[in-house]
């Protein structure tokens, strides 16, 4: 890790710059994928899959009789644990949905607002090595609770075809209704656009490896939304004097251990703990079964001390971390001055792991600065607001004229005419 | 206007695939735009301006002096009406806003959420024959009300360098901080990526012809947020027995005016009111100033005939209109089954340009079906919402074994790590 001591504001750019992004060499393979499933459907969903994943997929959808077998896998202490991290989800996430008032805008005028879901999202969960059935629930609850009609969820099988158990799991008491085991920039077109196999979504969600990201962000060029684009996972730790270093060097490490593209930073406005955390992370980091991964991305990440915790906070809201971690001594203050930052961990007892699985909130949450315009998930991603009015008689007569005004001066003498007619049709009663 | 007799369902899907909307003969034309303004900055932009609007602007930050010259011109009766129109505005968005309470979401663990403004907005105002102002206060008073630090706005001149005095009063009394006269894909690439003269904001909105709104689609690409994609303005009426012909004709019309691409569909229960609102709409169509847009526009559109209010609801559900004016017998009652429309108008007074104007009402809506997965502009639009975390000590102990398993069972061992450490030094005390 590198070590900066009091870098000045001129530096910051080049400091928040996140490892380069530049997607030049997946675009047309990504590109071609996708016009391929767009044209080819299933045929060539199968040919990515075999070629990409090496797995010959004779049926996409996952059967009833597989889910119900993946279940019997899973130890009853794991489910009790998911139980738990469901319940708590689905508290916060409940607190989000409220739904909007009438208003009475001008006298006889009524205006509101409801939540209707989306009718069929698109989940895409990604394979590998450790199986992300945290991502599941995160992702598949809020549809639920937004009342999302179909929850449609690809994930890459392993070679035999199979998706974990623990992601089945995870899916089928969440309310997903249908599971595809296809992965890649080939699941997220499939989606997209639908093949005979699978059904073309309204909105596409969930994290994956580059192609997949790069398919996600390809498809809105056709007007398919996605939650967020993405970069690699990140992390930023501000601590003072206060600071426990072991705590800090943990949560530094369990987002290092992520991939190797991501980034670690720690902030700090006494010297002393600089050295200190240095020294945990290099002794923790010993004992971790993904170590060679941590290494890499510890290659990225950075200490700095800087001349307080509020230029601490400054520099934060400058890289828009989307992990925020405030080991002070008073976070709660602290945290009223966050502008940037898609989680934000108040104090030290707060590691991001509690976020990432049981808390209640989201770890779906936009990186690579992207917090600067996006939210994480929500159970508001999986709706759209539709808004509604209600003009009475005497509504029209009191701003029938203000908008025939307006309408005039637009010089769309149309739009008048529509209220002009209703107007004289009032006068003649 | 085409008339369908009661279609069957095999026929809804074609009848409601919008007119084409190919853009592979712009896209090489824009992705160039967006390349050179992105590497050549305020050059690039002169070239195009000259170019395309044919004035050479010498300053495209407009002046506070031509500000206060724009109020001047601007005549007190219209003043007073946007006065009306922006407060209704106002009170509406207002009731959007609301403040996540913080939830206890398990003994000792508090999760809530805070909406904090996106810093830098991008406002776009297309130039063109009507100075479209009402849409100025759609945008920048949302943004406003959200709290955003810096409004940017940017719209094409007229040859004589020069913007609509009208836009500029709107701009001004509406929250707008910085105001550039220039236009089309230009403005949105300046916006996008910045230039020395624009400044680069981080998320874009509003309306404008195939190149702006094609430009905004694919600055995407580059993780830059939009407030949705767009075609052509929609209404689709519905009405029973009960239906005003006149009425009705006059919205059909209202949206016909807008451009030669616009689309306007009717939807009645009842043969009678077809041959009816058809004549109407022939009379009042003599009179209209933009006759020859409308004329074009009604070739796309259509009356069409079906067994039911149900079935009219269902249809209207999968084509998903930027506007739905229902015009029934008992509206209310029919609203609760809207699933997919950008903004509802409820009732015979409810004419679309009320909801334009000054109903309250946001105008910035979804077109070309993409109600099924988008909303209109809200003020949630100009925020991003942030989730923040508090552990306790007890908290903790309580959840921690929870998330050592889960952690564990991701073979997440650092995330577990985070968890354990703490719960050790708790041991300890």
């Amino acid at each position: 890790m590198k070590i900066l001591i009091y870098p000045g504001k001129s530096d910051w750019p080049s400091i928040c710059k996140r490892p380069a992004s530049d997607n030049s060499d997946i675009d047309p393979v990504v590109r071609n994928i996708i016009e391929k499933v767009k044209t080819g459907g299933d045929t060539a969903l199968g040919f990515f899959s075999e070629k990409y994943d090496g797995s010959a997929v004779k049926e996409f959808r996952v059967s009833e009789a597989e889910i119900s077998k993946a279940e019997k896998l899973v130890p009853e202490n794991l489910k009790a644990a998911i139980k738990t991290a469901m319940t708590n989800i689905e508290k916060f996430h409940g607190s989000q949905i409220s739904e909007g008032q009438i208003v009475e805008t001008y006298p006889g005028i009524r205006c509101w607002q409801r939540n209707i879901p989306i009718e069929t999202v698109g989940l895409y969960i990604p394979g590998g090595t450790a199986p992300l059935f945290s991502t599941v629930l995160m992702l598949a609850l809020p549809a639920s609770m937004a009342g999302c009609s179909r929850i449609v969820m690809c994930s890459p099988p392993g070679k035999n075809g199979d998706l974990n158990p623990l992601i089945l799991f995870a899916a089928s008491v969440s309310g997903v209704t249908e599971i595809y085991r296809v992965g890649g920039a080939q699941a997220i077109a499939a989606m997209a656009y639908g093949t005979a196999s699978v059904p073309k979504v309204d909105k596409i969600f969930g994290p994956g490896n580059r192609f997949v990201t790069r398919a996600k962000v390809m498809i809105q060029l056709d007007g398919i939304p996605i939650d967020m684009p993405a970069g690699p996972s990140e992390v930023l730790v501000m601590a003072d004097k206060t600071g426990n270093a072991s705590f800090i060097a943990s949560d530094l490490l369990s987002q290092a251990e992520h991939g190797t593209d991501s980034q670690v930073l720690f902030l700090t406005d006494t010297s002393e703990i600089i050295s200190e955390v240095k020294s945990e992370v290099e002794k923790q980091l010993e004992n971790l079964p993904r170590k060679d991964i941590a290494v890499k991305s510890l290659g990225n990440s950075m200490l700095i001390l800087l001349n307080s915790i509020e230029e601490c906070m400054e520099f934060s809201n400058y890289y828009a971390p989307e992990h925020l971690i405030l080991s002070t001594s008073d976070p709660m203050s602290l945290s009223a001055f966050v502008k940037n930052a898609g989680s934000v961990f108040l104090g030290r007892y707060s590691c991001e792991s509690a976020g990432d699985y049981a808390s209640g909130t989201n770890h779906t949450l936009p990186t690579n600065g992207f917090a600067r315009s996006y939210s994480g998930v929500t159970v508001a991603s999986f709706f759209k607001s539709i808004s509604f009015q209600e003009v009475s008689e005497n509504g029209l007569k009191g701003l029938g004229p203000v908008i025939e005004q307006m309408a005039a001066a637009e010089q769309l003498q149309g739009h008048k005419n529509a209220v002009t007619l209703r107007l004289n049709s009032l006068k003649n009663v």
